[in-house]
């Protein structure tokens, strides 16, 4: 077993003996569901793995971990009912299982009982845990109303895209990492720099995912490719296509845009000839590429060995190189 | 102006000075909405109040009362949401006036916002008290699941009802207290005679508006006399009669409570002649007066002089006198 696997089991068993029985069951019920629904458990590991950069004892980082992992399904509780997404993980949402009004009250308790993992911490430092998750909290609900936002306007910038995933996706993934630094009593300055690897890491993965939902191979992607323009999505592809293309073609791509989709295999087909015509796969690569390497300068930095940064490289490579 | 009036006018202050312009405006502007829509305050004033026992300068436990007000109107935009409520206050409420998607993640926000705010606390026992705002928040949840298990429930124990009500409305008045009892440095034993002051007050208040909902004035009463009987709700009025009843009366009222209201006066008045009858109102005062003693016994084990108490015993005493 590797590192990251041996970690993956750690949290894996954690999570198993943090099952909650308590009353009542209508409301733990759901919550227990979704924690044990699967997923990648990527914010967790990750955060174990930031504890370790520092220090070997990662069990002390486990409250924390399973405090990052319950406030992600929080907000995915959440997001699915604004979404009426019916599936999660290929099972049915909490609020398709049970009912929105389950899903609202779960997801609410999910929240408070991230802040309860929190406190169980062993460390003098839960004042600055508390701030920091405060603020990373804060900003995924930021982040979730700008993509609502943009769903209806018109124009969205590119700065405005990247900071929208910036909060919605990285800031969790820098905060937990951050966190795990912390406990691990790492100095502030190497605090700082795991949490802008992970903040840039962040935003190329989610610029990765925009990549794949297009490109990805069909056999190996999980969802239907070509989804998010199926679906009028105003990724990263769509908004650099729109900052290229001259006025015709952005007219064009607009108008796509603005249409509902009538044949969908067309549509993406349709858009992907514009996208190939301005050469956005290679723009996306580019920007993703740009942000892996901030990732990679801010971990150089951390003032620890080679060899303890060693899983965090390979993690990072894991996902920048996964084709689902 | 008296004590209660001015810790108000402190609040309010306080309120008005920490009116949220970040943005995304549409993320904030339903959480400054809720929270300037006004209401009596009473949890943070108590609160406040409870500081008072021990020390003289209230402004100290601001941030605090502010988080309590934040978390008890993030729980009404939630709840309000789940009872499908269009009106809180007199006006349209949060989900009504924007959407249910707003309202959802307003609602988050404004949870997350209750934490930053307790803990902005100038105190040296911040754990103390976010471990304890993170038990009433549970608690809070777990009453109103309680709460809706009730509607569908064949049979409801005054004992559970109780509990209900305590979880979900007298633990954060309780909390809450006891937060500002502890922000003061009371005593432990006094931080806990504080939270048992409230919460019996708390239950006593509940009572007080279930015989309100019945038995109120109508030229007084803010809402419709007998809605509760109209809404088939499991009161302890009714809880108590279908304890008190025999066997035809019990199955005359489970009947009635089981049946959608056709002519509501008509109904009001059949439910009121069984009660009279049982004469559960005079039950419902009894018990009611039986928390407030308890409460009561309480606070007079605080171990501060009468004369600091005497504010959290006119409150009280108005708010157990009241007829609205």
């Amino acid at each position: 077993m590797n590192a990251i696997e041996k970690l993956r089991e750690l949290f894996l068993t954690y999570l198993n003996d943090n099952h909650i029985d308590q009353s009542p069951v209508e409301l733990y019920q759901p919550v227990n569901y979704i924690m044990e629904l699967g997923g990648k458990r990527m914010r967790p590991i990750m955060l174990l793995m930031a504890y370790s950069l520092f220090k070997d004892d990662p069990e002390r980082a486990l409250p924390a971990s399973y405090a990052i992992e319950m406030f992600h399904n929080f907000s995915l509780v959440h997001d699915d009912i604004m979404d009426e997404a019916p599936l999660r993980r290929g099972k049915p949402t909490v609020h398709n299982k049970f009912d929105a009004n389950t899903g609202i009250l779960s997801g609410d308790v999910m929240l408070i009982l991230s802040y309860s993992s929190l406190m169980k911490t062993d460390t003098t430092k839960k004042d600055a845990l508390v701030l920091l998750f405060n603020d990373i909290a804060t900003k995924v609900c930021e982040g979730q109303q700008m993509d609502m936002n943009f769903e209806t306007r018109v124009e969205v910038e590119i700065d405005e895209y990247i900071k929208m995933i910036s909060y919605k996706t990285a800031a969790l993934l820098a905060g937990g990492m951050k966190i795990g630094a912390l406990i691990a009593d790492a100095e502030e300055k190497d605090a700082n720099l795991v949490f802008d690897f992970a903040w840039n890491i962040g935003i190329a993965f989610q610029l990765q995912d925009d990549i794949l939902d297009t490109y990805g191979d069909p056999k190996k992607f999980g969802k239907k490719v070509g989804g998010d323009i199926v679906q009028n999505k105003k990724t990263y592809l769509v908004l650099k296509a729109l900052e290229l293309a001259n006025e015709e073609t952005a007219t064009r791509l607009n108008g796509l845009m603005n249409t509902p989709t009538e044949n969908e295999n067309e549509k993406i087909e349709t858009v992907k000839e514009i996208f190939n015509s301005l050469d956005i796969r290679r723009e996306a690569e580019k920007l993703k590429k740009a942000y892996q390497v901030k990732a990679f300068d801010a971990l150089d930095a951390v003032g620890v060995s080679e060899e303890r940064k060693q899983g965090l490289v390979d993690i990072a490579n894991q996902l920048m190189g996964r084709e689902v």
